[in-house]
């Protein structure tokens, strides 16, 4: 089993998620053991949801999987680099394909690209 | 002046540094308040140091600077994304170009590439 140092941070660790095609980055979360363990048995990409305070397979309500196709980690053990194949059209709850669609420039911030869907259909809120 | 959320992580945000003409991920590193507007008013990134406690001009010891080309910040405000421009060989204080230089596989990690620069030299250590 590979370890990771989650010491630092309250035992969670960020986990870059980048399209393994274009290599845009598309998120950001975080793992505990539990997730990491389960991204590297199931292959399917899991976190660790700060707000639900529980374990959060990406997609597991949308459908949007993100299959796991390489994991590179850091120096020092405390982050980790998912390349992924991203099931479905986007990785962010807004429906952009990204969740860094916000560009900062001269002072104010634009958004880039337009949403691939409409989140009250897909979460049902 | 953009605002970021500060409030969930000890007011530090993590920033993921992406080469911007590559896309290969460079690094993480972590901002507070500080580092952020001198990144934006600078130019060159400036990351926040758990370990020395204080802000980190990247490259103010060993000269690589990183000059920022591009800013995203995610949906949610609390992740930055920096697309820089790496200045000298490398980004990782190992030598390596990437911090991300260590390939998970089959249960084992291996080392992706060379290191370019010899830490002791650089660091004076």
């Amino acid at each position: 089993m590979i370890k990771l140092n989650f010491d630092k941070k309250d035992g969670l660790i960020p986990a870059i998620v980048q399209d393994y095609k274009t290599g845009d980055v598309l998120m950001l979360a975080y793992m505990n053991a539990d997730a990491w363990n389960a991204t590297l048995s199931t292959g399917n990409a899991t976190y660790y949801s700060r707000s639900r305070q529980k374990l959060w397979v990406k997609g597991e309500t949308s459908g949007y999987l993100q299959r796991v196709k390489e994991i590179r980690i850091d120096c020092d053990d405390d982050t980790v680099l998912l390349k992924i194949e991203q099931i479905g059209e986007a990785a962010c709850h807004t429906g952009h394909r990204s969740c860094f669609h916000k560009k900062v420039e001269n002072g104010s911030v634009t958004v880039v690209g337009k949403a691939l869907f409409d989140p009250r259909e897909v979460y049902k809120t």
